[in-house]
C-alpha cells in the first residue's frame, strides 16, 4: 500500500503524464528537425531546394505551339549537406525540355514540400505544405568547365544510376540561372526572396542544409 | 543418418531453396500490384491520374512577361478507385496560376509517378518511373453545373480540409480540358495516346482504377 502522502504524488504523477501536450500551431504537422521556421523564408527555400531530388522542369514547348509543358527531372544543387542553391540537372534533347530550353530559355523549376514526408496529414496545397517556384534562363553548361566537374559531383552523388545512361543518348549538363523566387511557406501569400538573398544565404547558414 | 536416396532429396531440396529467384527485368523495382504493365500506356495514364493527390500546374505568367510558372497544386479525377481522367482542380485568383489562367487558358499538368513510392530505387528521371505530362486548356467550371457537384465531390474526397478552405479567398473549380498527352513509362520515348483514347478509358477498365 501506498502511504497517503505518496499516494498523493503519485496521483500528481499521474496526472501530469496523462495531460495533453499544449497544443501545437497546426496538430497535423510533425516537428522536423532541420527544417526552418515559416518566418525564415530564405532558408526554407534553401531547404527544399537541397532536400528534393526531383521537380518539374517547364518550358515553352516547341512542338505545341508555346504552350507550356512541364516535366519531371532529377537535379542536385550540391553533395547532400552541401547545397548551393543552383539547380543542375541532366538532360537528353532526344527530350523536349532541353530542345525547348535550347530554342527559349525561359524555365520554371517547381519543388514541393510534399513528398519530402514532412507535411505529414497537409494538404500539398495547404501554404503551410511548402512550395518553391525558381524562374530563369535553362542554359547549358560547358562540359570542360570546372562547373561541369562540380555539377557532375553533386548531380552523380545524388543520382547514381545517371553515370551508367546510355552514352549515344548525349546527356548534357543544364543550369536554372535564378532570376525570381517564389516561396509559399506559410498563410500570407509568397515571401519576397531575391535571387541574390538565396545565392548568398549559404555562407553563413551551412547547417541548414544537412540531409 | 540419411538414407542416400534421403540424401539426394535433401540435398536437391537444399539447392532449389537456395537458387536465386529469376532476375526479374529491373531488379530495383518491386512489384506493384494495381499499377499496370509498361506495355499498357493508356492504362499507366490513367493509373497515375488516379493514384495522385498533386502535380505541377504550369501556366503562361502574366507577372513574368509570358515566361512558363509551374505551380505545385492539388487535383482529383474522381471518387477514390472511379477515377474519370480529368482533372479538377480548387483554386483562388489570390495565387498566379488561376489568374494566369483566366488570361491565357494554355496549360501543362504534371505527374510523377515517384512520390507513389512504385518507383522503388529507380532515379525519378529513369524513364521506367513513369512520368505524365497533360496538356491543354485551364477552364472555370460553372458553380451552379452538375459538373460542379461531381468536382467538389471527388476533390473534397480526396482532400477533406479544402471544404474548411476561407471563403472570402474565393476559390474556384477548374478543370483541365486535355488536348495532348506525353507519358513516358518504359524505354523507348513517349508513348502516342490521343485524349479520346485516354478519356474513353474507363469504359472497359474500371479495375485498373482501383486505390
Amino acid at each position: 500500500m501506498l502511504s497517503p502522502a505518496r499516494f498523493v504524488l503519485a496521483a500528481a504523477l499521474l496526472l501530469v503524464l496523462r495531460l495533453p501536450a499544449p497544443a501545437p500551431v497546426s496538430a497535423a504537422r510533425p516537428i522536423v528537425a532541420d527544417k526552418p521556421a515559416p518566418s525564415e523564408a530564405t532558408a526554407t527555400a534553401r531547404w527544399l531546394a537541397a532536400q528534393n531530388t526531383w521537380g518539374v522542369l517547364s518550358t515553352i514547348s516547341s512542338d505545341l505551339n508555346g504552350a507550356p509543358f512541364g516535366n519531371v527531372v532529377s537535379y542536385s544543387d550540391g553533395l547532400p549537406g552541401e547545397g548551393h542553391g543552383i539547380p543542375y540537372f541532366y538532360l537528353t534533347t532526344l527530350d523536349p525540355t532541353a530542345r525547348d530550353a535550347l530554342e527559349d530559355e525561359r524555365t520554371s523549376f517547381t519543388l514541393s514540400e510534399f513528398p519530402l514526408g514532412t507535411c505529414g496529414k497537409i494538404d500539398p496545397e495547404n501554404p503551410t505544405c511548402s512550395k518553391l517556384t525558381l524562374n530563369g534562363k535553362l542554359k547549358l553548361v560547358d562540359l570542360q568547365s570546372s562547373e561541369a566537374d562540380f555539377a557532375k559531383s553533386a548531380l552523380f552523388t545524388k543520382h547514381p544510376e545517371m553515370k551508367d545512361w546510355p552514352k549515344n543518348h548525349h546527356f548534357k549538363i543544364f543550369k536554372l540561372e535564378i532570376e525570381n523566387i517564389f516561396l509559399i511557406d506559410w498563410f500570407g501569400g509568397p515571401k519576397p526572396i531575391s535571387p541574390s538573398q538565396y545565392l548568398e544565404f549559404e555562407r553563413n547558414k551551412q547547417s541548414v542544409m544537412s540531409s
